[in-house]
């Protein structure tokens, strides 16, 4: 029995692996998406949200089919009460790449406002940030998953950056920006959010692995 | 042992109500204070919403200890975990609250474009989604809960009108409206991700009644 619940423990962690992949491809794709002002490609990122949406379904059943059937005890009791959690955010991250990926249908025929500011500064680390919180639970690192929440402080940063240059710069100066600069703006809080939810997911492992709650209380990683 | 079961799981309904009704606070304050242009209301909701932070944290933990302790079976299981999940969605309903008042603070010694096109209907209906997951859920009501799924779409449509409005007939004319219009433009999609979060906790609340998938599959609310 105990060696069965590790083996379906491994199943739902390599579950999670698997949809964590596709939410950092999608990612990936929707920003190639806004360099190119491809429609296709950000076309694509939409339509396979559908398969992630349905592995979060699939990893909530697993879930809890196992607290139900296993009645799994300490790490392992957290470990799949937190998997629950980041599937969930998971899979708004990937809505939050097929928002990105609408915003380029929006900018489609207009010609860009270059450069982008820094939104590929953002994006490298929305998606250095996944990837990162999503090899904290993998290996059970809360080392890694701490510099992942330090971090957060340089999204909004970039963030505010990008809003306030497209504000002042363009839509302050030259009122028909505005159609391509809001699309701008709007990525780069899409950007932002995502590193939020790393940091949640970040946040959950430091939970997972040391029992203790550092949500809301970034003093602890001091 | 069944009875003192009974007993706990309703002491973590009414923590979740309790934490609800702070959450209702927070977006009626966060709304007001911008009509207002209200900084010392804005500064109450950024400042209250630790307390929501930290019932998020202590419903965690007791759902953990339910789990641990009770090993609770089918809807008491799918009540506890859902319980977690609407939490986590309460916390960051209570987060966009704070959002709007941090654009209340950008707005602030700045005239307020008026009016506030659609902002007051989409707050309106925010509120009003967010109250009525609450209820489905307490009441495990989940006829409830779908009507509050139906009503997302008109959300949506609201932010487009605002965020369309405000482009073509403010930044798009006058480009000094930028630094006002903007802050209106994120607040409708503050208001419009409120709904969403509503429509993620009836969602859940539907799971918890009838054990049946509604996330993702909207057709079967039709």
């Amino acid at each position: 029995m105990e060696r069965h619940l590790d083996q379906e423990l491994e199943d739902l962690k390599k579950q999670l692996l698997k949809m964590g992949t596709l939410v950092e491809g999608a990612i990936f794709e929707s920003v190639e998406s806004l360099k190119e002002l491809n429609i296709e490609m950000a076309g694509k990122v939409i339509k396979e949200d559908r398969a992630i949406d349905e592995m979060e379904n699939a990893i909530d059943e697993r879930c809890l089919d196992l607290l139900a059937l296993r009645q799994p005890m300490a790490i392992d009791l957290r470990f799949i009460t937190m998997s629950m959690k980041i599937s969930t955010d998971l899979e708004r991250i990937a809505d939050l790449a097929v928002d990105i990926a609408q915003r380029v249908n929006d900018l489609a025929g207009k010609p860009l406002l270059k450069p982008l500011i820094d939104i590929p500064k953002l994006t490298n680390l929305a998606q250095q940030m996944t990837k990162d919180a999503l090899d904290a639970f993998v290996n059970k690192d809360a080392e890694l998953a701490g510099s992942v929440i330090l971090h957060d402080n340089q999204a909004d940063k970039l963030r505010n950056l990008v809003q306030k240059e497209l504000i002042e710069e363009y839509m302050g100066k030259d009122p028909s920006s505005a159609a391509r600069a809001v699309p701008l703006l709007l990525i780069a809080r899409h950007l932002e959010r995502i590193c939020d939810h790393a940091t949640n997911i970040a946040e959950d492992v430091i939970y997972m692995v040391n029992a203790e709650v550092v949500k809301h209380h970034p003093e602890k990683l001091q």
